[in-house]
């Protein structure tokens, strides 16, 4: 009988597994288990949906179950979810969701790709059904739906990271009264310094979004939200406290963790059990600056991941070297984009550093229609090998974010920044890139 | 008495070197010969002037000379040409333009910053006062005065390198019908391979350019410009096949030449002759992929290589290691850029290759409005270490080049790029950057 592959949860990081399986092992029966009813979807793309940019839930879906099924002979079953697994007796316990049945399904191999989860805080009404976490497309499609039939009006969202960020600006755009409230001093306070984050206040504002900083929620009653100063109204709260790994599965069938309780695995994605994977939101990964374990649920790295996992199990060889901490949003016109270690990440890790923050244009400064953008680089003292940097900025300026990303996987230091062969045309750059102004200000300024 | 710098050529280069000569010398005597009227003006922004995107030439300029004169004590001098230059005598003969004077400088130290001139063949005609190359803000301002004089309105641009193509756009601005003559089969045939070129004829052809490949001038007559196929209305013919060192000045004087007989210099731009610098448009520099002298004309480079000579003056350390072939324009609507080698370039310089080439989108593909882009990838066989890129795409793509720059700079290899963590979110990417898309097509493509 032919080996079988499971794998559990079938968005990025499961299904670039599975078919990275099934191009080396044309021989595998491949199951693929997802408790929703959608397959690799952009999880990323939700705001868009939920802002209308993008028209149905299925413009998200890069590949459909019936698509795995017919092109790649992968037996995807939605509304499939695994309840328990045996990796002694290599048994999953699977309910079948639709039909009400539940069975026992073998397996040689299994990968977790069981995401992540919003993380719900423990406080007073977080249980009632109109205080939401958006973290599916299933999630997203059952709020729109709900959205439509009670056209609220007040949407408060907790917490202003990105994903909190990017609700905002959607139930904006969809006409409703948004207020965020964020218990930090700043929004996207784990992602950037706040001299950054501060650059990103304005925008919001001008928006029309009610900015509430410091602000700590209490409790939510019936058609508000209670912080320490006051009564918010709300037909809806939307949660982005950020996620936390979807690991009870896996630790439960007895699988080692790693930070914040995601799956621990090795540079394949293996994980402490024989023959068992786990990758993308659910796992743990390598932090290639302050080399440390972290946990970083992005779409980016769970397709990296799951495509490890499964070039791994179909007998290939490939290694995840892991992250560098880059990401990128935009803010209503303000780009925002980071990598490598903030000054205080890079503090936290033990670094000595050196900062430079510029404000230049994106475009050479005659040319009409640029914008600002503001930039900020963090290396080390002494060796100049470049830590992080943060980008915050008009359109135009936030995917710069990339040729520093490239620089850290390097070990490019400031030097190396300032003599780097940067692209120059007026429309794109001034002479002088943006980075590199940063990296000549740290170069000349005296410590 | 003080010892004196005398930096000829008021432009990137040299107001470059005499600003850090300045900078780590208060002592230092420090004269700037420039024989036009304008100092440190972006050249690259002529098009965009031409174009009528900017208003006027002083636009272009990032400093004046008074403002040299005031800020930073340099003794500019405008219209004021070096005619000889005696490297034992220590002396530059100097022709005063306004005022009908010659008379005798001498010097400590000099730097030769004279830039290039437009490449005019030895054809029947070229001397005509129409057929104009553009390389000084001179040169431009003359130029329009011209052209709204006369209101051309049929341009021939000779040559389809960068400058050829932004002035035909820019004189297609202007309102002007403008043929575009170009003696090999593509655009842009010494800057990209020829399968990306023929992506930008299209968007040029829209515009209602009359491109014609493959087409030699013979000569210029009175009105026209005459090819093998035939007789072109032309009241002013544009040269863009490009530049040559202006190193006249310091041969005579006894330095040495490189590539293109462009002014020879080490690693901190010292020529041949102790005491004397060059740097910028009338010097080599080193290819750091090719490993190989090259003459490049490029205002990044000027300012770089500017920047490295007034620090060594100065007496601090600074080396230029070269440059990494970067280069990056807009045609239409089209944004085009390079780094690294071209596929020809790289087997010329002796690698072995793999190649991918794919198209996909800038962003997400279902956020509106995104954009086709074409990516190219060279890399060596067996190591894989990236050699360079090609992109031709839409709004968006162009800037992407920097992060293979950064990579070319880091020696990183097609896994490396697969590896990298890029930054991604709907509006600015697919979950796969375009890069990382060829990456992996090069890294799964047998040979």
């Amino acid at each position: 009988m032919a080996e079988r592959l499971v794998v559990i949860g079938g968005d990025a990081a499961g299904m670039s597994a599975a078919s990275q399986a099934r191009r080396r092992r044309p021989d595998l029966d491949i199951v693929a288990l997802e408790k929703g009813r959608f397959t690799s979807y952009s999880a990323c793309g939700i705001p868009y949906l939920v802002g209308g940019e993008v028209g149905r839930a299925e413009d998200l879906v890069a590949r459909t179950p019936e698509e795995f099924r017919s092109k790649q002979r992968i037996d995807v079953r939605i509304r499939h979810e695994a309840m328990a697994v045996d990796l002694d007796a290599r048994t999953i316990d699977v309910r079948d969701v639709e039909h009400e049945r539940s069975y026992s399904l073998g397996f040689d191999f299994v990968v977790f790709g069981t995401g992540a989860v919003p993380i719900r805080p423990d406080l007073p009404g977080i249980d009632a059904p109109w205080v939401r976490g958006v973290q599916t497309l299933e999630d997203a499609a059952s709020l729109l739906a709900e959205a439509e039939r009670s056209r609220c009006r007040d949407v408060v969202v907790v917490g202003a990271g990105y994903i909190g960020l990017e609700m905002a600006e959607a139930f904006h755009r969809r006409g409703a009264q948004v207020a965020l409230v964020e218990g930090a001093p700043t929004v996207m306070g784990r992602t950037l310094d706040a001299d950054m984050a501060v650059r990103i206040h304005g925008g919001l504002r001008d928006l029309g979004v009610d900015v509430r900083l410091g602000e700590q929620v209490e409790r939510f009653e019936d058609g508000a939200v209670v912080t320490g100063s006051g009564r918010i109204p709300a037909d809806l709260v939307v949660l982005g406290l950020g996620v936390a790994p979807a690991s009870a599965l896996a630790a439960d069938a007895g699988v080692e963790l790693g930070p914040r309780r995601s799956v621990a695995v090795d540079r394949r994605q293996r994980t402490s059990v024989d023959g068992v994977w786990a990758a993308g939101d659910c796992a743990s990964t390598w932090h290639r600056v302050s080399e440390r374990p972290v946990h970083i649920a992005l779409g980016t790295v769970a397709n990296k991941t799951g495509r490890v996992a499964g070039i791994d199990i179909g007998g290939g060889y490939a290694t995840f070297p892991g992250v560098l901490g880059t990401a990128i949003t935009k803010v209503c016109q303000t780009e925002v984009a980071r990598t490598g270690l903030t000054e205080r990440e890079a503090a936290d890790a033990g670094f000595a550093v050196d900062v430079a923050t510029i404000e230049t244009t994106t475009t050479a400064s005659y040319i009409p229609g640029t914008q600002r953008v503001h930039v900020k680089l963090v290396s080390e003292q002494g060796t100049g090998r470049v830590l992080g940097a943060q980008i915050v900025g008009g359109t135009g300026s936030a995917k710069r974010i990339d040729t520093v990303a490239a620089a850290l996987a390097g070990r490019l230091t400031v030097t190396d920044l300032v003599d780097l062969d940067l692209a120059y045309a007026p429309p794109f750059s001034s002479v002088w890139d943006p980075i590199q102004q940063a990296a000549r200000q740290i170069r000349t300024t005296p410590r």
